[in-house]
């Protein structure tokens, strides 16, 4: 077979899954059970097969550590420094999701002792650069929310602009001056406002 | 040496450089002298070095075979299909740069029996899956220069509105109306309106 005389590093794929629900950001990781940094939490990832495409290697490696399936994964970076992997040069190319938590639980499978969901400001220390990894997706999922309404498939058909503002701060890690961000939320016209109240809140109900 | 026991694909490195003038949008080409695909124009571009960083890859590789250099590459995506190149599996990490056509020469140097600069729009068919990674470098730069104004780097200082538009309509291959790109324009803030007019045009001169 041929092969081309320049040496050849190791390939693997990484997934930043980002699970959201109605106010929380989390994060998908797995408890790594292989040498090298065996024992830590790292993002689910592993070698690349030669006859399977990059995306789908994601998918694969995605399920065979988590379970979790049927989601699109885009391609985020490749990374690449020298000595990434204490072993031997290793290029992972990452990829991330953004997905509802409900409909994803993890379950730990082959090469995970564990994998588990979560929050984005609460996480454990990750094996590799994979929290370099994360934080470029984090970065990429912040620069995502301002410009596309991907939230709102987060939320139930009907809320508050109060829950609306909850997964923004959480999601971007600040908070928001209420007036501006209904007023800017509003003139997207997006959003239907309703003659119904919250119905389980005593105080001061707000419009759906 | 460690090698994790998973098959090494080859890994490579691409350049997608853009060069901009006043009125033209160019595309580096490098005409390869070695097989596969030897004759034919491609990206410039080759395969990683073990000890160095991917960016640094791609900087050594371009300036190998074009003798272009100090530029800003970032990258753009990675390619990876598994019948990509027709001799084994190579996975390519492409970098995309935009320079000022003028001050950035190309002259062929290694495994390049030649290296030019063409106008976008005018392109010889080119060598592996070179085209596609071309194409996602066009929607990038398009994409960019929709909220960014960088185009103005490549004018003179002074200029007229028809020149930006110019340059606008070569990038986003499509004529723009000149009322909706001039208030547009304008609105940005970023253009001050000279008490000058162009000087060798006899009729209607223009405001700079």
């Amino acid at each position: 077979m041929f092969t081309y005389q320049y040496p050849h590093p190791a390939v693997t794929v990484d997934c930043v899954v980002f699970g959201l629900n109605d106010r929380e950001l989390n994060v998908l990781l797995i408890q790594r059970d292989l040498e090298p940094h065996r024992g830590s939490w790292a993002l689910p990832g592993g070698f690349i097969k030669m006859e399977e495409d990059l995306g789908a290697a994601a998918r694969r490696e995605l399920e065979e550590e988590t379970s979790v399936r049927d989601l699109y994964l885009e391609q985020l970076y490749t990374f690449g420094a020298p000595d990434r992997d204490p072993r031997e040069r290793v290029i992972t190319v990452a990829y991330m999701a953004i997905v509802n938590l409900i409909e994803h639980p993890a379950t730990a499978a082959t090469d995970a002792r564990n994998a588990a969901w979560f929050r984005a400001d609460d996480l454990p220390k990750l094996a590799f650069d994979h929290a370099g990894i994360l934080a470029m997706a984090m970065d990429r999922l912040r620069a995502k929310v301002r410009y596309d309404p991907i939230v709102f498939e987060f939320l139930p058909e009907k809320f508050t602009l109060r829950e609306v503002q909850n997964i923004y701060e959480e999601i971007l890690g600040m908070t928001l001056d209420k007036r501006n961000f209904r007023k800017k939320l509003l003139s997207t016209e997006t959003l239907a406002r309703l003659d119904e109240v919250e119905m389980d809140v005593a105080h001061r109900a707000a419009y759906l």
